[in-house]
């Protein structure tokens, strides 16, 4: 009998991944059973997220860094994060043609993403191509994202550490400051550090982070400058990697909840529920959590939406509702109750 | 009888509004029934979307261009997407000490929008409040938004227009083709045009709108040169935002559906159908319709995700289920699954 993918993928056979992706980017019906597959086999990759402003050179970083992981045994998957196209459905080709010098390692494997700008379908297809790599055997899954959107954010903040690549002489730096990503870098690279105004955007950071109070013994986020065209820096931004799992697998989770593993002494704990303790956040078994519940939040809500309009509601039911919406003749809340009750009568 | 928080909206009392906003950033329970209520006395304004990449000067834009609209007689509300501050709950505060030059002047309202991090929050959020100015009788509505996530670009482009603001100088131009809004671009704008670069970009996007076919009538981006510092190119941009309003209003939907309103002859219809035509994204009834779609996806699985934890699931299940993944003791696609079969056998 032939192997079936979730086996040829768990093999690390490269065509096998490439075919699974494709799968999941294209929201292929076979997706989810291939997930459901190889999910009891994951769970073994180290995820490092990298964000920031486009122009900040971290498809660079990305090949440098990978280089270095390599070179210290890893095998690595990377994802690159391509912006929705939403009217061509196609991501603008020039990161698929970059990393050339990795081509013929056949323990690195790299993959751009696309969606169809369905809601929230990049962050879904992102999650579930990481999964792909973990169950391919990658020891590392690098996730590169542009910009700064929500999506992002959020798939970022819940890898296993997540790396703020800024760039110096980008407008005001309080504009740097201002694109959302200050407090999820657990390590600040601020890249292509030979330019004017690197200096004064390391002290940007600095001031930024002395604004937040850090309990003896926390994480607190490094500056680091390289220089991603030479490999400047990149040997100390992969010890620095390696440093941060090391803490964040034996902080304590800060939590007041069973959650915790190892433990700390002395961890004052913040009483504002909205601002997370950065032992939380640095703590691993957290983030693996935070990444699972946006990966079921985000599963159900799609189900549930595609029950609603093949299930629930006749064709072109969807579309007349959303018409009478836009006539005013019903309010878009109103709308929702009525479809939710229902779904719920339903009986499916 | 005292007025109701929606009737002192619709009266155009700004300390309403501001209530009302608050409101809805907030999340309230009385958010919903005041929408509700506001919902049938909206659909007069212009809504026009800004969007581009940090440090491009928007912000300053927009205020020039509200000086403008105001000169030629619009009432006008801005909103300021802030980016979430996923950890502190918090938006950064520069934006709100901006636009002074407005205060005094009751017809222009402004206001900046954060959230609490919550999936696709801001952009309900950021609807609702567009709302809010409309039933207020803004005749013109301004969404200005920082970076291209996908949360972004779906409030930018469902917009009545959609201006996308670059900047020289900010890296390779490539790096800003990449950041997923060409696409979604009415107007272009490159600002801060007495810098290096600045025909260089012009160049650049110009080069890019050549790889697209356009028909015969069809709306081909523009593409303006401005300062907004000084105002040069305001007065220009804002007779464009006429000119597309005048075309969007006027021109076929291109769809073979019975959405459309006027027609143009000779309307080459393109076939594939990821491919929107450029005719059918430009006419303005279709951008309503998107817009309302959005809006009541986006409430839809809100209000699922709400029943799903606060009345199908039981205290702490939800987080069980979730610890139960994160230990791969259940797939994601199974336990979204059984929620939603839950959820539909529950009768509520």
């Amino acid at each position: 009998m032939p192997l079936t993918l979730a086996e040829r993928v768990r093999s690390g056979d490269a065509r096998a991944i490439a075919r699974a992706i494709s799968l999941i980017e294209d929201e292929a019906a076979s997706a989810a059973g291939l997930v459901r597959d190889i999910f009891p086999h994951t769970g073994h990759s180290y995820l490092v997220g990298v964000t920031g402003p486009p122009g900040a050179g971290k498809s660079t970083l990305v090949e440098r860094l990978t280089a270095a992981t390599r070179a210290s045994g890893e095998t690595v998957g990377v994802i690159c994060v391509d912006p929705t196209s939403p009217f061509t459905g196609g991501a603008i080709l020039g990161d698929r043609l970059r990393m050339l010098s990795h081509v013929h390692d056949e323990q690195v494997f790299i993959r751009s993403m696309a969606t169809r700008g369905h809601m929230g379908g990049l962050a879904r297809a992102t999650s579930d191509a990481a999964l792909v790599l973990d169950a391919a055997g990658k020891s590392l899954v690098i996730i590169e994202t542009v910009g700064v959107g929500q999506d992002e954010v959020d798939i970022v903040r819940t890898a296993d550490v997540s790396i703020v690549v800024l760039v110096p002489g980008t407008g005001d730096d309080v504009q740097a400051l201002k694109a959302g990503i200050m407090e999820i870098a657990d390590i600040f690279v601020v890249n292509k550090c030979d330019r004017d105004g690197a200096d004064r955007m390391v002290t940007s950071i600095e001031s930024n982070l002395a604004l937040q109070a850090y309990g003896e013994g926390e994480w607190r986020p490094p500056i680091l400058k390289t220089e991603a065209t030479t490999g400047h820096g990149v040997a100390e931004l992969w010890a620095t990697v390696q440093q941060f799992r090391t803490y964040s697998e034996n902080v304590a989770s800060g939590s007041s909840s069973n959650a915790a593993s190892g433990s700390l002494p002395n961890v004052a704990s913040r009483s504002s529920p909205n601002v997370a303790s950065g032992f939380s956040r640095t703590n691993r078994a957290r983030r693996l959590k935070a990444r699972n519940e946006f990966r079921l939040r985000d599963l159900l809500t799609h189900r549930f939406m595609e029950l609603v309009e093949h299930e629930v509601l006749g064709a072109g039911e969807f579309d007349a509702l959303v018409a009478r919406i836009a006539a005013r003749e019903v309010d878009p809340y109103t709308a929702a109750s009525d479809i939710l009750s229902r779904a719920l009568r339903s009986k499916l």
